[in-house]
């Protein structure tokens, strides 16, 4: 059997008109919005009603790992649940895990999250590269031969992050843009016959990328990506700044939307947050989505090189 | 009642002649060396292993986090065991986590690890700060209030980090010596009056440190960290270059080796290994350890200003 690629996998949701990634973060302001307890029952009971709420409308599910992690192995096992949930769903399934090691440490992580069969498989993991972009080889096995995914820490939008990650290198690029540039590479050797690559980058939704040295389909709106969209995290709660996730530079891009407050997204706020949450137009005619098959019914086709926006 | 510090208690143990770090990696080469199953049940016995033949003897033990995590939920309640006898062994546990996030997320990451009665709790956990050191704020109050400890990425000693650690920022620092003068200017403002301060960071055994503009004590002894320690990894496992952990640049420094193949340390290993490791002399009179306690007996007495060294 063929296994197809995570860009593959990731390009017929695009295609099926399903743009939304839902993240799953049970913390304890969220967790009490909900009136659940903040314990790991909590947050599986979370976990699962985002899932079983996003089926079929969603193309991904986000569990942010940190706040199951709070709870230990019984948070662990809460997540296992959870990720059962979303597979036997359908959903892809984005593990914001922000990993990184070196050599076989870094390889050990990679087997817990993208291993067929093991109990905390994903489809994608959120990755960090601190130690070097190599760092990550001990996932690619996985990225190449299993269809799994690789979201490579690039430019954060929070603030403190510019010090690193503009930062340059000996050979005059900025980290940000040098992460891109290695992920393109891979994508092009990897994956160089498809649309959509399978190792992307994370990108802050506020910054002007262009300070970074990397280039982008267009201008951020930023009266837009201001607005407050139906995912966002409650306000009561420690705010994070929005990011979204972007594929391969020749356009692909991934939906992402950092924060969930609500799973229920009914299709007329589905249709708001799309409004809300600014496209980027690319410059060159899309290569991507080849298929156009018609959205599901009452789900409004969208366009097809949109970046879905957080804050 | 007053809450010692990490580095406080890190000191205590130097002063009292242990100045060992015992590794616990439960990675499959290293299983199927002890005769152990590659599954949650053979690390958990090789962790409680290595922490009982530690007992009295190390300072400190230092699992890696992503061999027990491979293994699920299951792995982490295997962890959570070992941590147990650790903490009743009267041990130091650093956790080799390098968790990195923003905000919230990271919080929750101090909170798993680093908030006391957590089932994770360990006494320091390693970080990294690709998203800036600021992002680390959120296990600040543990550190400060709890007598937790954080040792930071700084310069890590695989090929592929120099080109992310060496870069340099807008005010000409590297990457790497900026982490440094980070963790030194959160240790002056929150332990100026302590020997140790609680927040390391980690620099690779095998660099050339000065061409990161980070200042240590001496030149490295090549020779003498090729030499095979006895912790070092076996020949057929998947190789991590060592690396050491540092406290303050005042020249306070953790004693930490990456690697260990045997938790039965005979006082003739440590002595071995000990001399197979060289030390690094600060150029200035040590200020720590101020308290001259005997060694136990048998264990010879270690030079104050040692660093372990990784291979």
């Amino acid at each position: 059997m063929t296994v197809r690629s995570f860009g593959a996998r990731l390009a017929e949701e695009f295609s099926a008109g399903r743009h939304l990634c839902a993240g799953i973060d049970p913390h304890a302001p969220l967790l009490a919005e909900w009136g659940l307890a903040d314990d790991a029952a909590g947050a599986e009971r979370m976990g699962r009603e985002v899932v079983a709420a996003s089926a079929g409308i969603a193309a991904c599910v986000k569990p942010q790992i940190s706040f199951f992690e709070r709870f230990g192995s019984a948070g662990f096992l809460a997540l296992e649940r959870v990720l059962a949930d979303a597979r036997a769903a359908g959903l892809l399934v984005v593990g914001d895990v922000k990993r990184g090691d070196i050599g076989s440490t870094f390889a050990a992580y990679a087997d817990a999250w993208l291993a067929p069969g093991s109990p905390l498989e994903v489809d994608a993991m959120t990755v960090a590269a601190y130690m070097g972009f190599g760092t990550l080889s001990g996932a690619f096995p996985y990225v190449r031969d299993h269809g799994k995914g690789l979201f490579v820490l690039a430019a954060t939008s929070n603030p403190e992050a510019r010090e690193v990650q503009a930062a340059r290198r000996a050979d005059g690029s900025t980290l940000a843009a040098a992460m891109v540039a290695d992920a393109e590479a891979f994508n092009a050797a990897a994956f160089g016959d498809e649309a959509v690559g399978s190792v992307g980058v994370v990108l802050g939704a506020t910054l002007d990328l262009a300070t970074f040295g990397i280039e982008t389909a267009g201008s951020p709106r930023r009266s837009s990506w201001r607005r407050r969209c139906p995912c966002s995290p409650p306000a009561s709660g420690r705010r994070e700044p929005g990011s979204r996730t972007r594929g391969r530079s020749s356009g692909a891009s991934a939906a992402h939307c950092s924060r969930t407050s609500r799973a229920a997204f009914s299709r007329a706020d589905q249709r708001a947050w799309r409004n809300a949450c600014a496209p980027v137009r690319r410059r060159s005619p899309p290569r991507w989505p080849t298929r156009r098959d018609p959205p599901p019914p009452g789900v409004p086709r969208a366009r097809p090189t949109q970046y879905i926006r957080g804050r």
